[in-house]
């Protein structure tokens, strides 16, 4: 929350000062490198646009009194407007301006990053009470050749095999969409920092849609390492858990995930692919195919105060934050677990009692709970299925599965094989 | 219904000129080839039967009134009855009488082709009625060597891939069954006969059984180029669509069927193949297997009125009849246009923005209707997907994603892939 | 019954006379040969344990009266007890005491093969009126090098591909646990003697857990003989079928078991495999993964009486035996019946008209059973499904199809081909 609090009030675009201030305050908390690519660079079938960089904006009535104020809310502003100062009665005003007449009181969040213009965004309550004018406005903005800028973080593990984490920086003060994914990914890279991870893990801090696309191109000759990646966003609300499948529908990610929100305690949905939403659009494109799903909460567009000035910091809950990122290392732990094992006494069972891993009495109504895991894992431990496949065929969490096959380990009944499905 | 009501009073039969006049009628309407297959002639395991013709037929009293009489209706002699004049008494007539005690107004529809019989059809409410007799019991019909008759149109498409519409012209005066289907056949026949298809088309107006056998047999060198196939059957009565699947189950012709019917506004419903019903039992019989399933509305056996007078002309809807034609010039229109295209863009999203087919103001809840097919056609079209696959994984109508593809290849931003899955 | 009745008072264990006695009364039903394994045989990962019989136990008051007596019951004897003659106060004889609170009037069943210890089982309420004692606990058992004894009895058929029913011996005076599947397995093999099978037949009565594990080391090299194979248990109480799965999960026998009791009057449940459970565990065990599954009536453990004193004749349902008898039966049926099939006129239907085996008088509403049984048989006997796969698509039983089949070799319209699914 501290994170999200200091990040709130910024400014941000897909390029520009508030995207950097950003990324400086996140390598307050991780070694993030920065990244800058000039504007005009070709990127697949984008340019890189210009940097835009705005001081103030304002609608003011005639008597000069500021009605409409960049200064109280970012979210004034349409994202991207040209510089302009001008004088127009209301009604040719109009057209620049926009509300939510559904929702009077709040203020939406608009862009126009490709097609030059310029706008206002305020209450629809506040437009009703206007006068026919004429209103000055004024946008003190730069469109100017620059940089795009992001954030990324290479944590090495044991080999190149990468699980990739992506969220987006470019929305101005809108908490939920995507404060909450970057602080979550923050504190998940922090905590893998912590690990000695068999896979490389990297994170990336980018803005929508053209950042993804320019990560993309220039890293596209590794981009088939990534094995597993999620995009984050939306982690903050107070709704259950959503997972929106990678393009592929049944890569190792989906499972994973699958798997972990099964065995929570939080009520989830598991959502196909579509191809709208956020950079899994871009890493899911035909040409890369990447198993790259999507974690949220409440979905993008699926909340009342998607993309409006509702979506603030009193949108989110502590609890939620604190449990998305459990999640997401309880995920991070199936990655790192999920190995193959062969079973060394394959014919009949082996003698669990003399090991200490059996009960001693027999006749007993059922198998304890631990039993069972330790006879699920030496039964399916034939070299073909890993410990996730164990744990969902046994319907069992992974966490126990991996407990009984450590156990087992220890008393020499397993080896690992070795074999990937990645 | 006109062509139907022209051809409603016909006693057609397996063989002879009922049929005949039939295909003769048929000709008005499309350029029909009408085909003579000698009777005697072995067909696989069966034999052409004779020709059977009648000229009249009836039960008279001792008063000689006719009580029964086939100039009246055609359902009240048992199809294939040998000449017969005799006098009897009920009593010894009554094996040869046949009625629907459940339904004692309608009269049944029988028929006796391949074991030597003669009978009388009549209302059960009639035959309670009747007196011990005797009774005068009089068929004036001939049961010769002669041909059988069928009628076949082959419309030439790009390719020698060809889609098979098959109708059985072998029922006297039933409406539903069959006039139905080969009215509706015939429409179909003229609305290709307007296109210029990449499909060949070959409607069969056949005699039940012994003729899509003998088909098969004449033509067995080129069946193996049916791509896909639908007999058509029932088709004018006021119920939903019934798909019957070929025996594959799996076919193209039952996907593209499904899709249709799915996206339609009509109550329908999906059956497993069955090898009893219509001609799809020769088609999808073993040594053949073709991918033709059948398309009803309501089911044979399953209406009341079916193999009764009371499939008569009352039961047709014209709505009904449009309906069904209307759903097959839509399965025409995806048999045509299911193509599969390459994105020319695969990395990351093309800027459609700057091609005018994206909304230039961002940030609103959700991509409308026609922005979310171009999405799905963008990013399935990776030379694997069919514009069927892209419909049915996107939940869309094939149509819009027709549209959407077309939007896109206009924009230079797709290309054909040569690729068949038939 | 009488067999049950036999059985139902001996001592079993998984070694020991009580065994050799029950052994030599299945050979007064069938001709079993006996085999004995010495203790101390190292079998895979376990070794033969010794030998345990008792004669005589008892726990006595001051007054020397025997208050807890294994002449009564042999129940009240933990299994592989070691031989004990001390007097204790109650509070020192309790951790050697076992009951059930939830059920005050049974005893329970407990053993303890692999840790040398001793006990006595009583009910909870004799228990609780026990005074503070001292009493005297004397087991007069031996626990000595001797043998492992079990049965096995083999029908040679047509083939060596072989048919396994295993059954435990171990449990003392337990009636549905495993009396039932005992006196179940002597019948089915006594049925299998009159049939001059095609695949071999091997029943199996032998120790649960070391008695499998020790056959399957002493089998080893022919195992891989075993197409199909059941773990017979708790077959006679009041319950539905219940089926569990062998590991594979798609076995023959799988799809086998399912359809019998799919097309059974009876309800019953088909579960997916587990590693716990009867021998099943050691047959399924990754270095052998054999088509084994279970077939119970109210699975272990389900049922209240389960491994207690109420497990007694009274639970047993002579129908009960009966039925699962003649499950067995027709699964035996299946099993022998399944054969593949090639149609001998396999473009179009033949003419079944001639050869008397369909309705001369057409146009009826449906055809009957018994037709549709033959055109099924007809449309799919293309080399490539079985009967049984037959039975399956067309939601019939697998009798009235192998009955068309019947009716059609005799018609010569079918031929047999050589294939197997196993």
């Amino acid at each position: 929350m501290t994170l999200i609090e200091e990040l709130f009030p910024i400014c941000r675009s897909i390029t520009g000062n508030g995207v950097r201030q950003t990324l400086e305050i996140l390598q307050h908390y991780i070694p993030l490198k920065v990244r800058e690519v000039p504007s005009g660079t070709k990127i697949f079938d984008w340019t890189v646009p210009r940097e835009w960089n705005i001081r103030d904006a304002y609608l003011a009535n005639q008597d000069g009194r500021r009605i409409v104020d960049f200064a109280a809310n970012n979210l004034h502003i349409v994202q991207y407007s040209v510089p302009i100062d001008v004088t127009l009665p209301l009604a040719e005003l109009r057209p620049h301006l926009h509300t939510l007449p559904d929702q009077p009181d709040w203020i939406p969040y608009r862009t126009s990053y490709y097609a030059e213009n310029w706008g206002f965004c305020l209450t629809h309550r506040q437009l009703c009470g206007l006068a026919d004018g004429p209103y000055r406005a004024v946008i003190d903005s730069d469109l100017e050749p620059g940089y795009l800028s992001y954030g990324e973080l290479l944590i090495r593990g044991e080999t190149d095999d990468t699980v990739l984490f992506s969220s987006h920086i470019c929305h101005p003060s809108l908490a939920n969409d995507n404060l909450s994914g970057i602080a979550v990914a923050a504190m998940l890279a922090r905590h893998v920092q912590s690990l000695q991870p068999r896979h490389s893990y990297r994170f990336l801090f980018i803005p929508g849609t053209i950042g993804s696309i320019t990560w993309l191109a220039r890293n596209e000759g590794t981009v088939g390492r990534i094995v597993h990646g999620l995009v984050l966003s939306c982690l903050g609300d107070a709704g259950g858990m959503t997972y929106k499948q990678s393009r592929r529908g049944n890569a190792a990610i989906d499972r994973i995930v699958a798997h972990v929100l099964r065995h929570d305690e939080v009520p989830h949905s598991i959502r196909p692919f579509i191809p709208y939403g956020y950079d899994e659009r871009q890493y899911c494109s035909p040409g890369f195919n990447l198993p790259v799903g999507c974690l949220m909460r409440t979905p993008n567009g699926e909340y009342p105060e998607y993309h409006t000035s509702a979506d603030n910091l009193s949108l989110l809950r502590p609890e939620s934050l604190d449990h998305s990122l459990a999640v997401l290392r309880r995920i991070v732990a199936v990655i790192e677990g999920d190995v193959v094992y062969r079973s060394r006494n394959p014919k009949g069972e082996p003698q669990l009692g003399r090991r200490g891993l059996y009960g001693a009495m027999g006749g007993q109504r059922a198998a304890s709970y631990d039993q069972m895991a330790l006879l699920w894992v030496l039964n399916l431990a034939d070299g073909n299925h890993s410990l996730l496949d164990i744990a969902e065929r046994a319907g069992l969490g992974f966490a126990p599965i991996r407990a009984a096959a450590n156990a087992l380990l220890t008393a020499e009944l397993l080896e690992p094989v070795s074999y990937s499905r990645d």
